[in-house]
């Protein structure tokens, strides 16, 4: 269904519409015909709105094809993750809230080790402390090359964010980084004629940053890779008429949030009670909460099933603080799933609760990957979930008389 | 989801696929409430496999859309069917081997018998015995016609393949089977201007066989439907950088499986323990093997409800000789639905098995229609199933970060 045809049916409301995003939220049993770790977890609010509401599998990118957090995400809010890719740059850019320009090209930056050759020796320079990353970001944006203008900004540790600002540059590059040691950093090359002057301006950039970081060890040298410009995605705003929020407490996901045209909610700290408390704090400002959940994923990546089972569980007891604001619609799914046995993402289809008091609630006694398998909302393109909330919601027009 | 975004993610790995097709597997009970063919079978093993894996039901071509055996290969083999569009002379030529080429038309021929007016009395001659439309078809390699070449090979009984080669040919054209007796042949018409040197030499190849057989009774004549060229579709090898094998009796399917690159294994017999044991006998050499079960779809055809339920019983049976193999991924399914009730192809989706090691298995405790209609796979396109097998084997890189 195209976004001009549901555009034209968008009506306002006054309804308020809640997704909770448990990131990896798909898993899969510890042994052939065990229970996953959603379907392990004890979690009697969860189940007992999952009795009340619609359940299905989102499909996140298409059959087979495993989702990275980005296009996950992407999904989820609505949009084809084919149609709009977002590259690596762009999102680390986001992540930490730069003003991404249409005109900018972002990339994403590691402080590294270098041997006396220039040979890569560590590609994250001993997960650099981010207080260091800190002080080399400083000395980097002193660098100068005549016509364009960098920006750098310390992500985590070794991580930052490169971006570079000018007239006349496109984003389809090689990479500095040769993702081995024992190898000096590559140079770039343009791979169409109008990202010539990016690679040039880059490579400028990166010598004089292998000089200025000489005797810097353990980072005296830097790797960049997934230079991207930003994509335009339709705004939430303009899209479904919603005035959207997000509360997320990494980067990226803020990032792609907005993306979307969400505002960003400042936290009072970093744990899920402290998301839920901007939730209760900002509800009367938003019809659109997106509330994003990173543990699930975090555990499922190093295979801690016990673990994702206890996020779940946490989860679950804040959902108490969630109803008693009395949410029109609420969606509670995942961005992809990230099977603790696998300890990787995967293509597995993820469980998603869409909550309105027009749900079709068939009593399901379990939110789980088995109940979700044969829900009234189906096996779906991820995609469709928020014109199905937004119809839930009162916000979409009938077609035709 | 395009075969360029797919092809672009597919990584190798040592990881084998085994697709065992059961044509026309999907059934119906014989009475409202009763058991389909499937459901009824007694089968141990594919039961128990059920349990194991993840179940859905396949659609084949589209909503309510009767699928034939050759669209309905090419759609669980990953292919668009309506995209893809194979007509029955290609399939006919391909089935015995014929190396057909970019530039060839081909058609089915039948051996048939016209009376003293030149009217059909047998669309087959009497199903013809093979040994005379061998001798026959010697007798019409001996007509020409100048500018182009005709080539005539004998598949079974009263049928022949019928291969047109030359410049300039296309295979828009009309049939000269009338589908009744108690009419001549028909002349054959062009349909565009680009097909109309290959109707009037066919035309002419047709009256110089209606001579030269006068008197050879019952086949006194010939009549040629299905005229196509070759349609390209991608391989295997290419497609999902795999080395695929078939293991099939019939012409058709071999014919299909060719298309898509695969190697035709040779047979010891025509039983289903000869095809299972030549699966046992090249398992090294390939890593994806399709091994197909004519007789389900017989059984269907002819409305043996019993004799299709024995089928499924047999292969059963031969299940744990190819667990023995250990294959990482095995997909149970059919091209499109036979109910014998119906004694025909029907639109109703297909049963699917899709075993692997990551399967969430949720304990289904049977193949069968109804299980497969609650699935975790869903009620899916066939062209779908391939992407999610080789998700399960490993052999696709993750989308986005």
């Amino acid at each position: 269904m195209a976004f001009t045809f549901l555009q034209d049916k968008i009506i306002a409301a006054q309804t308020k519409i809640v997704m909770i995003i448990m990131d990896g939220l798909g898993g899969l049993p510890r042994e052939p015909g065990g229970k996953t770790e959603l379907e392990t977890a004890v979690k009697p609010n969860l189940d007992t709105l999952a009795a009340q509401s619609e359940l299905g599998l989102t499909v996140p990118v298409g059959p087979g094809i495993t989702a990275g957090s980005g296009p996950g995400h992407l999904a989820i809010f609505g949009y084809d993750p084919i149609e709009y890719e977002i590259g690596r740059g762009a999102l680390e850019a986001l992540g930490v809230d730069f003003d991404l320009g249409l005109n900018d090209v972002a990339a994403r930056g590691n402080f590294c080790s270098v041997d006396g050759k220039g040979n890569l020796i560590d590609r994250r320079a001993g997960r650099l402390p981010t207080e260091v990353s800190f002080e080399l970001a400083k000395l980097l944006r002193t660098i100068k090359v005549d016509g364009v203008e960098f920006f750098i900004e310390p992500v985590k540790e070794h991580r930052f964010a490169f971006v570079i600002r000018g007239q006349g540059l496109g984003d389809s590059m090689t990479e500095t980084d040769p993702f081995k040691t024992g190898v000096p950093p590559l140079k770039l090359h343009a791979l169409t004629p109008d990202s010539e002057k990016t690679a040039q301006c880059v490579n400028k950039f990166v010598e004089k940053a292998r000089l200025l970081m000489a005797g810097k060890q353990p980072a005296n040298m830097v790797l960049l890779r997934g230079f991207t410009k930003f994509p335009r995605i339709p705004m939430y705003q303009e899209l479904f008429a919603l005035n959207p929020a997000a509360i997320a407490i990494n980067g990226m996901y803020r990032g792609v949030a907005r993306l979307a045209g969400m505002t960003i909610l400042d936290l009072e700290g970093d744990t899920l009670k402290d998301e839920f408390a901007a939730l209760e704090k900002h509800w009367n400002e938003f019809d659109f909460f997106y509330l994003h959940v990173k543990k699930t994923d975090t555990c499922g990546e190093t295979g801690d099933f016990t673990g994702k089972v206890g996020v779940i569980e946490e989860v679950d007891a804040q959902i108490p603080r969630l109803l008693a604001l009395r949410p029109d619609v609420v969606i509670i799914g995942g961005d992809h799933s990230t099977p603790s046995v696998l300890q990787s993402h995967s293509w597995h289809p993820v469980p998603v609760l869409l909550y309105s008091k027009y749900a079709r609630g068939h009593g399901n006694p379990q939110f789980g990957e088995r109940a979700c398998a044969s829900g009234g909302l189906g096996i779906l393109p991820a995609k469709d979930i928020m014109p199905i909330a937004l119809a839930h919601a009162g916000r979409i027009a009938k077609y035709g008389a």
